[in-house]
């Protein structure tokens, strides 16, 4: 039987959904309702657009248009959903009542921007969406001086894009290391002097305190120093948007998410709610390094959750795997990835965890054009599982940080990875024992020692 | 108690047997006999060499020296072992006789040359050691027209390497595809689709039957037809040595390699041999893809038996892991990759496969850079057990391949490599769905369907 099947939201989690429903049933009716002007874009690539590698019109995937002509999807733009009855199965947008028999809310998230004076002047920008980096274009015409506040991955990888267009970049960040909570102190370490090598101004364990300026952005105050700039990048995390979820009293969990089924979705003071299904940066997730919930606010891991919500909407009962959120970030020549726990998410978890670490090159010694390659792995203490890895790398980290994580998501202890693991080898891939399984040898015998 | 520990053969597994055993205990008296001038260096890297992208010396990691002085470990070169006796545990070279405890035999393969009339010409060549590429690069001045019989990687690489240069390279193969056994058809026809492009002549299901000419050689025959070249380069496959195995009466298995156990000991009509461990191209080892045994000879697996082969033989009782045989060749700008089965391996073992396979790229559609890259997973059609997969690359395919190797190795199925995996995503880095991925779920469909 057809169903009716609204999705709110069309990032990469609503119209991965819209997709996967269509390609469930071809009979449901399908309609996507977003605040949005462009859907279907990567906002993981606007630093490379605004250094020049992409175009804007490149990164959008398909228009509207698409969507209704191949695959019989209908997408309603520049419309925001007001409220949502889940008794009556109905949504209100833009002055119209949609009913449905199955709700998708993709609404993603917000970035945080700190309550302080000044946030709202003009010349004040955060990264979500190709309307925010066209604005950040448009400004990057007025001013040659940027403060980027949040060193984390998006912040880095928009300090590289405005630095290599000529711009004088200052990064601030109030915790005491650059990719803070993902990445390691060493690693993080790594990436700084790489950063400031490039002439990237790094100010640490400095919160931003104000915007300076009268009706545009003059400078920033952080740790009682000033630092005069054009534009002022917020670049200080996400938070899911719970606008919707807390108008349905849906259950929000200690990460400030949504609580999901494996199913996804969402429950009311403890119980499934039918009908609705969530995806994307607004829910918490299971880990797969340590019993507990996570949050994984990836492009891939939208897709991944939307692929799910969508089948299960259209009637599967899909379940979602555990997730180990590996990421990967291009910071000008270097590759940075992580999976799992790093060692300051697995201390906010309560648990003692070993490294092991190793160095080596991405080919055999002898091959030209091998890059520094950094792997280090760690273990629980006590079960000797591997619960998390972090690389450096000047190339091939990809497929790496993906082989790691799959330790991590089948529950493999260190020993078995080094029993059960062989690497393929050609003098311009690899060294001959892959640092991957370097790290892994350190790992074993640091466990034992 | 100190152990004398004798080894014989300097390939990657002898060393590191000799290196590993000195890493177990720092005690023992270790040596090394070999019949080889070079020790420790790299014959993967032959054919970079022959290109100019490499050097000699640069390939040889450590002479003999270094071992002595750093390792405390004797190096004995250009010495062949004339016998063992294993009850006495002495063996015999060059006209001396030295004790042992424990003997590890590394004394690899020999490039298999079919029994053709000419085959002893001046110009026949096979490539094993650097000796045979010095050989090559002294004929490279004579002649522009080379024949490489044999398409596998090894033949490839090398015809890719003279190419290059400036020779006219003819490979010619007697199967009706290149890399035959170890890439299905598919793959070749890409591989072989670029080396024509090169303008390097391929001629399938063509066994050389005849090399031609006086003293050196004139030119091949093969199905029917002449090939003039001064030069013939046999890259036909690498057989077991078996010289020490059979003059000590070691148990062969059907593949024509000395059995072993897991401890990398070998047995005597059906029974354990004590003191004696083996490591390289000359074993038979336990496939991870099926149950049976399997060859593995690649310079990564010499390594990964040699750390074994080298405890056990210091007084260790490690175990060798299953094996799955992730291999890499590089062969002009193309990556070519396999793990465990291939459908034409599967076919010999008589199982049944289903395929499923993925074509995309190696970063996002518009990121700059990006390179096909085409996935290919093999299940066992009754386990859906993953056994095999390919690789098609411009880049980034060895973690890829390490990663569907770990799949292998730890007997995931399809349906739970799909449930239990995450990729990590950057533009510049890979697809928001990995092509792994996508394959994986063209798999689950193909063994639903």
């Amino acid at each position: 039987m057809a169903k009716k099947i609204l999705i709110i939201g069309s990032g990469a989690a609503g119209m991965t959904a819209a997709s996967s429903a269509r390609k469930f049933d071809k009979g449901h009716d399908i309609t996507v309702i977003t605040e949005d002007e462009d859907i279907a874009y990567s906002p993981c690539a606007v630093p490379w657009v605004l250094e020049g590698k992409n175009s804007w019109d490149g990164i959008v995937m398909h228009k509207p248009d698409y969507y209704s002509k191949e695959k019989n999807i209908d997408v309603i733009v520049r419309t925001k959903v007001d409220s949502v009855d889940a008794d009556a199965k109905t949504a209100t947008a833009g002055g119209k009542t949609y009913s449905y028999d199955s709700l998708v809310i993709a609404t993603g998230g917000r970035v945080f921007v700190p309550p302080i004076k000044g946030k709202d002047l003009k010349g004040v920008y955060t990264v979500r969406t190709v309307r925010d980096g066209r604005n950040i274009e448009a400004c990057m015409k007025e001013t040659d001086d940027v403060v980027i506040a949040g060193a984390g991955v998006i912040g880095l990888e928009m300090a590289v894009a405005l630095k290599n267009t000529g711009k004088n970049v200052t990064v601030i960040e109030m915790m005491n290391q650059v990719i803070p909570r993902i990445a390691d102190s060493d690693i993080a370490a790594e990436v700084q002097k790489h950063l400031e090598k490039m002439g990237i101004n790094i100010v640490l364990n400095a919160p931003v305190e104000e915007v300076l300026g009268e009706k545009s952005v003059e400078g920033v105050k952080a740790d009682g120093k000033t630092y005069s700039c054009g534009m002022v990048i917020f670049a200080t995390g996400v938070r899911a948007n719970l606008d919707i979820p807390n108008q349905l009293n849906l259950d929000i969990g200690q990460l400030g998410a949504v609580v999901v089924s494996p199913t996804l979705q969402p429950y009311r003071r403890g119980r499934l709610v039918n009908d609705i299904y969530l995806a994307g940066d607004l829910i918490q997730c299971r880990s797969a390094a340590v019993p507990g919930p996570t949050m994984s606010q990836l492009g891939s891991s939208a897709v991944r959750q939307g692929l799910i919500a969508g089948r299960n909407a259209a009637g599967d009962r899909s379940m979602l795997g555990p997730t180990a959120s590996p990421w990967i970030s291009v910071i000008d020549e270097l590759q940075v990835a992580g999976t799992g726990m790093s060692k300051g998410l697995a201390s906010w978890y309560g648990i003692s965890v070993v490294e092991g670490k190793a160095e080596g090159l991405t080919r055999a010694r002898y091959s030209p054009g091998g890059k520094r390659l950094i792997v280090k792995i760690i273990a629980e203490k006590s079960s000797h599982k591997i619960i998390g890895a972090q690389i450096f790398s000047g190339e091939d980290a990809n497929g790496r940080i993906n082989w790691l994580t799959s330790a991590i998501l089948s529950g493999t202890t260190a020993e078995e990875f080094l029993f059960m693991t062989e690497n393929a080898y050609c003098p311009p891939t690899s060294m001959v024992t892959d640092v991957v399984l370097s790290a892994a040898e350190d790992l074993v015998r640091n466990l034992s020692g």
